[in-house]
């Protein structure tokens, strides 16, 4: 993508009331302009990144056995009168009717409606267990949204929900979406750690957060130092293995504020390992029982021929609020720092003197090598000065800089940037490109 | 994907209200599920077909040099105030106010918000030309929504807007888009035929429709039968190369019932020529030089320092509406035939014998080899009898079936078939495999 034809707008100044730093940031690097309170547009660098978060955490949905379909944003508000959540909301929901004077509202999750799905063609234990979700816009009428996608009012969030036939099938649902999820928060680079939590307005019994460490997070965290370093369990989903990994990761101590116990802590974990930070929610996995398949009648026949109210778990991540999260944990003073599995690009190109044709010719060369290998590439090709080049490249925060200059091209070489450690190397363009696709 | 841990919802009957052939089979196939009035939940094979129909939309978008971005569903009313539509709209904008008494709206159309992008970052002449687009949900209070996807009111559209210096400029634009729509809709495997239109509440003074040709359409249409079998214009972006593919697609007669005149059709139409048949509006483009950017104040400065008001043009596919375009124009009494581009998976295999180890061996060994070549497989490995898998093969319109069981097995060979002509060989796994791949 050349960049004199691309739309990335970045910004010298963040606007004043942009108060945390990935607010601050997004807005610099061109990827969100705000359209009302909690309501952005994703310009196109930021469209990217939430694309390929989004992409991530659906492959490791599907890897995981649930299966994808895509619900409305608006519902009927007799749906959730079904559940007795209707009243029960609050401002939060928005409400709005419509020309014939219907109720509607816009989904702020989706519980009622896959179980009116649910009910509405299952109805064999045969066709269990079953997790069906979806990526798509949600809005919470927040009092006071701020913090730009972190807390915003329209948001990206992948839900997920599972149908079992008892409570012991519907833990094994609960424990393959808790592996899921570490699977997915490493992806993504973060290191994400789950806390048993509050279950709130979706109800339940059991449910935990997974919450990103970061030093500008939301709220304090409290736990076993150990669960930070823990590698990504892999994709092994066998009912046994995800108890495993269950059993492994919650034996030891970790809490959200609200949840906290100072004396458990204590008792559970030795003073190195008491570790108190900072976190953001980015996920948070529930399971219910019969909270909702109870009221709104969703049963399927057992093997014995019963009919039986089923079992339910619902499973969130926060895709639009995730680029927030993975800005807070990975950016530094010259901009955001993107893992290589989400960075919009690859790698940047820039040409140090876009008016000198063999400048230029060696820069559309390098850049049609990397794309034929693959690699997503933004060309800058603009006329700006070589300092503004490089403190662009470096806010956007792209993996990789590969700089063609006259006086390298005289030379033979390029100079090569890894934006997260700052390091440079003066290498071959053969060499640059190897490196690149290692 | 194996089919028993899938959720594939069909039906033996349509329901009674689904008047139109493509709705009927989009709910019997198990492609969509109506939540309320002219808004349905996706299923995940209908959610499979509306990502290939998109992706198609977007690259194509791209080739012709546009930009994604992705605006919000919600906007705030002031910014269709000073457009002057928001009260000129009527009933089908979905009007909201949230908890703060804001007056937001459900976005039926984008022009104001991507004007007010622009104007907030463009400055100079030198940013352009620019055409942005997003792919995002629209809603619009049809008063009778009706015909399933095909009139809905949340509807998924691909909308772009170009902003030029001038109005030769803009011309370039529209042609540009109106190139990449016929490459679009040819990809898509249907035959669509632009026809001026008139401009309606977009305005402006240049329009096109393009128009899906299908014995079911919802309208009449005229136009010379040349047009409908020109090949897609393929991808010379030049100005003098789109200025010729649409010079050589508008010198024909081609008109919307509405805009419809015998006399000249007849006097611009050889009689064998003439060709009057039912129509689908699949994407409509429009030129509307200065409409919203004078009143908005979207200017830039022009190459002698002027500041000059932008000239736009906006772009529409109905994304989701195309899903009805398609099986309206392809389809048998057996249910869809997807054209191969669009399909939700490229090969059924079918698994005549699902309690037979050394069949089920064989079809797995089948879907493992087809899916290492890249094909998208269902694997129907359920205990259905043999002639419901059959039905359910033809009801959902995978192009190719390939069918495994004890006898073919026993002689070494599988049974293809090739869905849209109904074709059936009888040939060894590595041959259908071969055919299936070439």
């Amino acid at each position: 993508m050349r960049l004199s034809r691309y739309f990335l707008p970045t910004l010298k100044e963040a606007p004043s009331d942009a108060q945390i730093v990935s607010h601050q940031l997004m807005l610099r690097a061109g990827l969100i302009k705000q359209e009302a309170a909690g309501i952005y547009a994703w310009l196109p660098l930021g469209l990217r990144v939430l694309k390929k978060i989004e992409q991530i955490v659906r492959e490791e949905q599907e890897r995981a056995g649930a299966v994808e379909l895509l619900m409305p944003t608006l519902q009927l508000a007799d749906l959730w009168r079904e559940s007795g959540r209707y009243d029960a909301y609050g401002p939060e929901m928005l409400r709005i009717t419509d020309r014939h004077e219907r109720e509607l509202l816009y989904g702020p999750t989706n519980e009622e409606m896959i179980t009116d799905i649910f009910r509405g063609f299952v109805k064999s234990y045969k066709a269990l267990p079953l997790n069906l979700f979806h990526i798509q816009w949600k809005f919470r009428d927040e009092r006071r949204p701020r913090f730009g996608v972190m807390r915003g009012r329209e948001f990206l969030m992948k839900d997920a929900y599972s149908f079992d036939i008892d409570e012991a099938a519907a833990r094994v649902a609960y424990n393959r979406m808790f592996v899921a999820y570490l699977n997915t928060f490493a992806r993504l680079g973060l290191k994400a750690v789950p806390m048993r939590a509050d279950t709130g307005p979706i109800g339940g019994d059991l449910s935990h957060e997974f919450i990103v460490l970061a030093d500008t997070g939301e709220s304090e965290v409290f736990c076993d130092r150990k669960l930070v370093e823990m590698a990504a369990p892999g994709h092994d989903f066998d009912a046994a293995a995800v108890q495993a990994v269950f059993d492994e990761r919650t034996a030891l101590y970790a809490a959200t504020e609200e949840m906290h116990d100072v004396a458990q802590f204590e008792a559970q974990t030795a003073e190195g390992d008491r570790l108190s930070a900072r976190g953001i929610e980015v996920g948070h996995i529930f399971y219910f029982g019969t909270k909702y398949s109870a009221p709104m009648k969703a049963k399927v026949a057992g093997p014995d021929g019963q009919d039986t109210e089923v079992h339910m778990g619902s499973y969130g991540v926060g895709v639009s609020r995730l680029l927030g999260a993975i800005i807070e944990a990975s950016h530094d003073a010259g901009g955001i720092i993107w893992p290589d599995s989400v960075a919009p690009f690859d790698v940047v190109v820039i040409n140090l003197r876009a008016n000198d044709e063999a400048v230029s010719a060696a820069c559309e060369d390098a850049v049609a090598k990397l794309e034929a290998l693959g690699k997503d590439v933004l060309y800058d090709d603009t006329d700006e000065r070589p300092g503004g080049k490089f403190a662009t490249a470096d806010l956007i925060g792209v993996p990789w800089q590969l700089t063609i200059g006259p006086k390298g091209l005289a030379d033979g070489v390029v100079e090569l940037k890894r934006r997260a450690t700052g390091e440079k190397i003066s290498v071959s363009l053969e060499d640059a490109i190897a490196r690149l696709t290692a």
